[in-house]
């Protein structure tokens, strides 16, 4: 680091990261406080839209760069200074971040770090392997993925979570061979058993083989090459790549080093306004630990949209708390397209339900999400919802259904958000439409919370 | 009416109509009282998805039959008892009800009568007229006026509510000459001028001429047949065929003839559990009288998801209350498709919150349906939310997008019925997927709760 120049700076806010939860954490501070000065300092000039990483490698979006994330279209964003260099150190006390070039000032900092892939200690010593790859969210690093791919034909994705679901179907769409391996159903924290084998289905008639049941033990390697993978039974999967979608993990070294105080699960600790142990500073997103809405256990889910809604109560919180709820923990919200068929979830699955000792009843309806179901593109639409038995609270949703199905488990986020129940959801009123929904006598959001109350006097 | 035989039937409930209302009511009544005879009693064998038929008219659906409702699907269904019969009377100190060829001894009973054309007096006089039609949601009716505008080239609608713009557009897809008359813009009472603008601009191109902002005077005729509109400026225009679209009344004969208080606009009074003043006598759908949510004032708004709200409310209180909530007010959600387009809106409009003197603040955003928006069948999604100034509890929202705003408005259905603030949405935690929605960063209904706190600020 020979001619090294350090430029001093002094802001008002300061930011660290500019993912969603760090660009939305500086525009939301910006709103709340038009005349601070507020910073952003990240490692890369270019990003990519995180949840749009999978849709790279197919025929979705099929660049990298259509996966570029635009942190303009807003013209306020001009006004919030960027820098674009990497953190080394936070010395809260002296309220300052030093990075290679540059030493910053600041009244409030927020951390935006995110997160990074989790390697499981199985993978560990194989992890650098030449064709064993992480999923990254740098630029760079997925570029060098899909380079990396290119020539590649037979591959074993480690994971069945969202991103390795997504990576598979894609991966297949490039006519790559392609052979998903998890130790249990597909989707298995966001869907039970029932809703998870329709999307398995999906899954293996596009023609993704599925090594399902059996944990991978380790990826086999010739020298500096993998191989293969290994199942914990011992059948052997041949492979020219292996790509782990195995979680991640949040990204807190440098909060760590700095003397935060973590959560488990390594997340930075935060109170219900986003705030650490010190007032002045905030972690959002991925690196600040959660907790789960219903069961109140510490969380792994990482949503960029989570992330959004705790970066905006915590830019809205910095010099002042204007509203007493702030984020009471992640109703894990998800949705994704397999196929044809969209599948969502929100809260806890019936397995988690019980798994955490809570007396639920569940109720499930399928009807078309058009009306008549003679409408040209009428197609299958269910909803399962699982509530608590006595006060009738929804605490879970999963919905499969055409595109629209995306914006049916936001119906049911804000009702578990809400703590309604579903005496609410029967009375609920809905636009219906034949063009558009399923008929009024049959929406299948009223029909499930009916089916959950039938359930209950069993 | 020679050789007349009156059958004597003895039920516990029974159900005059069996539209969305009556249909969901016996359902819904079955399922809290599984052990009583339930008797829906209707004029005729089949009928028309009421929603549904304008799409009859063009190429949605194109046919009579493929908008029959079923009234099967669900095998509980089977044990409701059905009678074809037109009633022609009520006596309820005797609760029997009397009909062409039956006479009915009930314990309980609920009017799901629905509604009829509303006819204005400019209209009375021609509104017998060979080529003049209300429509009529009879199946056939449907198929009288379907098959009389076979052969009819020239065709004026009056009235651009829902039904109006889903007439016009579809009878412009089989290729008619198609005029949309009304008095104000088009979907005036559930859009402000800015979003109803759009709606023209695309009724406009899909090729219906617009006669707007003038009211229809009178139906020009010459003997039995119309030959066109004259507009208050004395402009006319000519038609083969006149189509009325100018909304419904409560069909309560019936009612009012066997005693029952009316509301306002006709509809049968009833309470928030939908009982009448008898205990014993409910009423739901479009033959009861509605308030609305928010301005609490009488309301004419008719929708068959309202209806069916309504419905399980009877339905699970015909021998018990058993939730406080009854229904409370109509919160007029409605959503169309308007070439490729949805125009979907919920609660009052701004034109409506000023003229109930409702101190509010509004708030616009406009983004992508699909994040990055270069995913291939990504389109502008624009929200606008209006909220109380001082308690930011929403009241009314519009939304203009792809599909999914058909679901989108049921999130702020929601939010309004259970009346949530700007500040609850602006940490709605929501599931957001590249191929389905907005971006995390930019989900319409957060941006636009956030516009409000701001355009509030100001």
């Amino acid at each position: 680091m020979k001619n090294k120049k350090t430029n001093i700076v002094t802001t008002d806010i300061l930011i660290i990261g500019a993912g969603p939860a760090g660009m939305v954490a500086a525009m939301t501070a910006m709103q709340h406080n038009p005349n601070k000065q507020i910073t952003v300092i990240r490692s890369y000039e270019k990003s990519q839209v995180p949840c749009g990483i999978p849709y790279v490698f197919g025929t979705t979006l099929g660049s990298v760069e259509k996966n570029a994330m635009a942190c303009g279209g807003n013209p306020a964003a001009d006004k919030i200074e960027k820098i674009i260099d990497t953190v080394t150190g936070v010395d809260i006390e002296k309220k300052m971040v030093t990075a290679l070039n540059h030493s910053i000032n600041f009244d409030k900092l927020i951390f935006a770090t995110g997160s990074i892939p989790f390697v499981h200690k199985n993978f560990q010593d194989t992890i650098n392997l030449d064709n064993v790859f992480t999923i990254r969210k740098e630029y760079h690093e997925v570029e060098k993925l899909k380079n990396y791919l290119e020539n590649r034909q037979k591959i074993i994705v480690i994971g069945a979570g969202f991103i390795g679901v997504e990576m598979a179907t894609e991966l297949i769409s490039k006519g790559k061979e392609v052979i998903l391996v998890s130790g249990g159903h597909v989707l298995a924290d966001s869907f039970d058993e029932d809703m998870a084998l329709k999307a398995e289905e999906i899954v293996k008639n596009l023609g993704v083989k599925l090594a399902l049941g059996q944990h991978a033990n380790h990826i086999t390697h010739k020298d500096e090459m993998a191989t293969g993978v290994e199942l914990c039974d011992g059948t052997t999967l041949d492979a020219d790549v292996i790509i782990l979608a195995t979680g991640y993990e949040p990204n807190t070294r440098l909060a760590a080093e700095a003397g935060l105080k973590l959560a488990r699960y390594k997340g930075i600790w935060v109170d219900e306004y986003m705030r650490t142990r010190n007032k002045d500073i905030f972690a959002v997103g991925d690196c600040c630990g959660r907790r789960d809405f219903i069961t109140r256990d510490p969380s792994k889910v990482m949503l960029a949209s989570t992330s959004a809604s705790e970066a905006r109560i915590a830019g809205g919180s910095l010099y002042k708390l204007e509203h007493l709820k702030g984020f009471d923990g992640t109703i894990a919200i998800f949705s994704t397209m397999i196929g044809d068929r969209v599948f969502a979830s929100a809260g806890v699955t019936e397995q988690r339900a019980t798994d955490e000792n809570i007396d639920y009843v569940s109720g499930f309806f399928e009807s078309m999400n058009r009306h008549p179901g003679t409408i040209p593109d009428a197609s299958k639409q269910s909803v399962k919802l699982i509530a608590m038995r006595s006060s009738g609270q929804i605490i879970g949703g999963q919905v499969i259904g055409d595109k629209e199905a995306g914006e049916i488990i936001n119906i049911l986020g804000l009702a578990i958000e809400s703590k309604l129940t579903v005496h609410s959801l029967i009375s609920l009123q809905v636009a219906t439409q034949p063009l558009l929904t399923s008929a009024p006598t049959t929406y299948p959001i009223v029909m499930a919370a009916q089916a959950v109350l039938a359930n209950s006097q069993r």
